[in-house]
Order: structure tokens, then C-alpha cells, then sequence
């Protein structure tokens, strides 16, 4: 059912080039915990964050937006009401948005958000392995954190990606992606992402922005979490990484400082 | 009608052990300003954080908690709505919490809220001297700044201690901590921890840590005071601060990479 | 219509060791992408930062705070009600306020928002060209980002400047600053600022803070963006700073070690 990706280096280091040459864009409508660390991420990386997430403008905003973010970290009342304008305004308008269903799974009333939206066929969906396979029926995870793999969680993945027409990317040790027909591995990162909170949210920032820059959403996925990863990579082993906070900083600067061709060479993809 | 405490180095230590061994589920309902940094503090000392704060999933989530943090700092409806569910829950699911009455004294209605939570009987209760005198009738601080001693807020600690069946946590150049019988006193700490946003907050959200894998919630605040006073001196002393955002930087570093033997050696208790 | 301002690099340095003398409170009403940085950032210089932004005390808080910072980067129901009842008691009791209309001119729901406060006459306008002209009718930026240069949005500011009796300060390469009468150029700061989120939203805030405790708005907010824009001078050139991560940090440490002395000599004023 599923094919060896074609996908390369090479994709990658085009799709960087890309996103910093048209600075796309991106809507967030996300969780107050992460709202800074994620504009500064795509903000370092080379995309142009609006946090627009209130009823009266998220859907007129996702109508100009490049690409549109929807995390459920911590929903509310008016940003789940903007997130279903904006949903729609960027299905209508053809703008690529991704769905962050955080702790999906875990509590009752987000998982239905989450399925609901799901069933809005995002052009990207990513979570974790927990997250993904609660959305098929899976228990979930433990808060916000997952307990399953991502291969535990390929199959899911590859149903949600062909019951909603929608690429899937699950986060872990390994990070696994599918658009249902093609399967690829990304095995960068470094345990120290787990200790900052936000990185995968940040990650569904920059495949939004990718997206709006590339035509094929696997691929942007990809080069979103191979970008990622990469410097995350180069950050821990920075000789000013002395712990998480340091690690955090040094990311930022690693995603700013990345070039296309660095990326290519370090990225380990199958 | 108080004791020396028999409180120690080693409870420390022990403390801090268990809870990296444990890395305790700690639900946040906190406030905008401070919830990234939380989220990163929990994670670099050890813990799990989970900022679920809306009255949809509040009080589920605390059922589930190890640990739950109440932290006043900007209150709206919606989540003051979400703290009343988490508190009924943590209650009688026996979940311990922790109250934070950020600025009470300072405006009337935050106040009022502090102290209808305060009768709910937290298991600690963690300000600065102004916020805890508020609590008994004084007139309160400075904004979100104390503008009395630890030393003379004890004995209003020590009467909210007896009257609702919590300890205590009085965060200063010395902190003292009491649960009504027994007084400690933590004398570690730096003077940058003022010229950083939302230190007391964490300070708040690592007791609910600490609780939530210790039976005795004194030593659960004192272990946590411990932790995060020690952290902040090695990161003041650390080559790599030159002012207030590194000195962040390297707390968190501190937390994530202080032993227990370090924290016993370092800690100055009385 | 305008004429050579007056004021030089020793009014900066007076205000900057005024403004730390009298640490003054300030009230921020602002965004959750910038909450925890201004509150840092105001921490640095020596403000005290107060983050009262719900209906039911922000009006009470801005008779007691210094100043009022009033930004609309993510305006919601409850905090633009917050807003309205903060600007009409600061304008009652004479607090000093400033508003920064965030993506004023890109969506249409804040620029009317914007403009209603704008007719409150707040203290000072601080904005990007972009949303500077919006207020005035012009077409407005692309999401958060100027498109238009603060030397093609001085006639605009001249004019609202005149209009509303408010000091506008535009920010972009060359900061523009008038009252109506006088036109103060700051031409320090670095291409890094634009790379980290918050930084014209924390300027804002240092705005606030220095009209607390000075008595002309112009020399406050040439002060503030001087501090600002001398303090990323630095910082850029700081050996810790390798990209946008690092610069952020470096900024915080040096608008807290910054001298009077050092921000007179280094501050380029026209």
C-alpha cells in the first residue's frame, strides 16, 4: 500500500531556499504557552508569523495568510470558534493549513475538536505517535506527552492520511511521514528537543510555511521537520549548549543560520 | 506554637531524586505571561507540565495530575472558571494543588478569588510577604511586587497555615516556609531572580511537582525552593551570564543538570 | 510645520537613570505572543511590569500604574473590553498611555478598534509606517510587517500628531518620532530586531514606562527608543551572538547594563 519515497536531500535544500526567498506568511492560531517560541522560530528560520487566533479576523486572515497553523494547546471558547473560521476561510481559499491536535486522546472534549476539524481534511496533520493513533481510536497519551512510537503509529497514519486526503507527519525518536502512498523516515533531532516545550508545535508552524511555498505538502512536511531537526542537531552540539535553555537559544540561531546545502548534507532521510 | 524543623540537605536531595525518577504529571492553570517559561522550568528540573486550563478539560485533567498549579496572574472568566472545576476535582480526587495568589492585596477582585480558593484548603500556598499578608487582611504590594519581608509575613503564614490546613511558602531574599507546627528557612538564591519574569510562578508550579511524588508537602515547597534557589546561584556564578537573559538561560541549565549531591551541599537551610 | 527638535543624547541619558531611579509600574494590556518578553524586557531596564489586562481590574490598575501600555496583537473580547476601561481611567486620572495598533490597516476589525482609542488621545502612537498611515487611511502592512518606510509615513504621523494630541513614534531602520511640532530621527538599532518576535511591541511598553515618570511624551519616547535601539547595538556585537536566539538574550542583558554614559555616547539623534 505504501511505496519507498523519492524524496531526497536535494528536496530539502530547494524547500529552505524557498521558504527564505518568499518569507511566507503564517497564520498561527495556537497555545499560549508556545505563541513566543513559535513566531521566533519561524521568524528565525525565514517565514513571517501573525498570530491572528480571535472570531472577528482568523477567517478573513486565512484568506491572505500563505499558510494557517491550528494547535489545540490550550483551546478556549473564541480560538476554537477562530479556528473554525479559519478552517474554513483557507479551505475555500485554498490556503494549506496543518492541524496540531496537542493531547488528543488524553481529554475528551479537544479529541472531538480535533476529529471534527480532522474530518476538514488539513493539508497537514502532526502530532505525535500518541496524538495520531488517538485519532483513529487509540487510547492516548500520557498529558501532552507520548507512550507510543511513531512505527506503532505508521498504520494509523497511513488510514487517516487516505480516509482524509491529508499528509500525516508523527513525531518521535524517528519521525515518520506519509501522504498514505509514499512513507518517509526522517531520523535527525536529539533528546534534548523533548526538554523545551513547543518544538513539535513550532515544527506544525514550519510545515505550515513550507506548505505555502511548495506545491507537494509531503515534501514540505519533510523539509519542515528535516530543517528542524537538523539544527536541533548542530544546536546540541554547540559548544554554547550547556542544557536545555542554552539548547533553546541555540536552535534559533542554527534555524537562522542553516544553509540549504548544510541541510542536504546532514539529513538523514529513508 | 512553632517547632525547629527536622527538615534536611538529604530530604532535599532525596526529593529531587524522586522526582526526576518519577517526572510527575503537573497541570498549569496559569497565566500568559509566564506559562512558557513554566512549562520549560518543569521540564528541565524533571517534570511533565500540562497547561490545560480551560473549564471544558480543567477538572478531568486534574483527576489525572499529579500535581496541579492555581496561579492567579491574569485572571479572565473563562479560566478563573476552569481553576474553580480543577480545585473541586484535585480535591476530591486527593490531587495536591497549589496556590498562587499573584498580586492579591493589589486589586479587589483577584483578591476575593485568592481567598475563596484559599478556603478551599490548597496544599501550599506560595507568595511573596504582601501577597500572604493580603490573605489575612494586610494591605497588600506594589503590582505583582512585595513590598514586606518574608520575616514579617511569617506569622500570617503561620495563622493561614492552622486556619486551612496548608503550608505555606513565602518567597523572599530568605524564604519561609511553615505548615503551622514546623518553620524552615531557605537562604539561598540572587538577586537577578527579580529582573526575570515569572520565577515566583515556576517556583509555584515545581512545589505542585514535588507534591505530587512526596507524602509530606513541607518538604515537598522546601525541596522545591531548594532546587530552584540553588540553581539560580550556580547559574549566577555561571561564565556564561552577563545580565538578566543569560542568567534565565543558565537557571535552566541549572535545573536540568544539578545533582542531588550538589543540592545537598549547597543548600543553606535553618 | 515641524521644527529641528531640541533634544539631545544627554535628555536619553537623564531619562534612562531616571527611569531605574523610580522604577516605574507599568501597566501592560498587551499580546500572548509578547506577554513574557516585555515583561522581561521591562525587568531589564528597571520598569515594573503588570500584566492587569481583564475587565474586572484594569481600569482600577491604570489609576494606580505609571504608565499603560494598550497593544492590540491579539485582541480578544475580554481584553479589548480591558482595554477601553484601562484608557478611559488613564485618561481620567492623567496615567500617561501609549498604543501600539499591531497589523492596524491588514484586518479590519483592530483597525477600527485602533482608531477608536486613537480618538482617546493616548500619550504616544507607537507603530510601524505601515500601520501608522492605516490610521490615516493609507492601505496598510502585510500581516505584522511594515511595507512602507517610516520616512513616507512622517507626513502621517505629523498629522495624527496635530489631530489627537499624541506623540507618534514610528519605528523601522531610522525610528521617526514627533509631537506635531518637532521630529526626532533615532538611526541606531540592527537588521536582528526585525528577527525576534516582540521587540517593536517591547518598545511600546519602554515607551509606558519612561512617560510615567517624565514629563514630555517626546523625550520619552526618544529616550525609550534610543535605550532600545543603542542596547541592540550592543548586543549584535556581543561575541555571544550567533544568530537570533543568542541576539535576544544579549539584548536583555544589555538594556540592563547599559549606563547613562555609555547610551549618550553611543545614541546617533537628528
Amino acid at each position: 500500500m505504501t511505496n519507498t519515497s523519492s524524496i531526497g536531500p536535494g528536496d530539502c535544500a530547494d524547500a529552505l531556499a524557498t521558504l527564505r526567498e518568499r518569507s511566507p506568511l503564517v497564520q498561527c492560531l495556537t497555545n499560549i504557552v508556545v505563541a513566543q517560541w513559535t513566531a521566533n522560530v519561524l521568524l528565525a528560520v525565514g517565514a513571517a508569523p501573525a498570530m491572528v487566533d480571535n472570531p472577528e479576523e482568523a477567517g478573513a486572515f486565512a484568506r491572505i495568510a500563505g499558510g494557517v497553523l491550528i494547535n489545540l494547546g490550550t483551546p478556549y471558547a473564541d480560538t476554537t470558534a477562530a479556528m473554525e473560521q479559519a478552517v474554513g476561510a483557507a479551505s475555500d481559499a485554498g490556503t494549506p493549513w496543518v492541524l496540531d491536535p496537542v493531547a488528543a486522546g488524553a481529554l475528551a472534549w479537544r479529541t472531538e475538536i480535533a476529529r471534527k476539524l480532522l474530518s476538514d481534511s488539513p493539508t497537514v496533520l502532526r502530532g505525535n505517535a500518541s496524538e495520531v493513533m488517538a485519532l483513529t481510536g487509540g487510547a492516548g497519551g500520557k498529558g501532552v506527552d507520548s507512550v507510543d512510537t511513531p512505527e506503532a503509529a505508521l498504520d494509523a497514519a497511513v488510514e487517516l492520511a487516505g480516509l482524509h486526503g491529508t499528509v500525516v507527519a508523527i513525531s518521535g525518536p524517528v519521525d515518520h511521514l506519509t501522504d498514505g502512498a509514499r512513507v518517509v523516515k526522517v531520523a535527525n533531532g536529539h533528546p534534548l528537543l523533548t526538554r523545551v516545550t513547543g518544538v513539535g508545535c513550532a515544527l506544525g508552524a514550519m510545515i505550515a510555511g513550507f506548505a505555502a511555498v511548495l506545491d507537494d505538502p509531503l515534501v514540505a512536511a519533510v523539509a519542515a521537520t528535516a530543517t528542524l531537526t537538523v539544527a536541533a542537531d548542530a544546536a546540541a552540539s554547540s559548544p554554547s549548549t550547556a542544557g536545555p535553555g542554552s539548547f533553546a537559544v541555540a536552535l534559533l540561531d542554527q534555524l537562522a543560520t542553516l544553509t540549504p546545502a548544510e541541510l542536504a548534507a546532514r539529513v538523514r532521510l529513508s
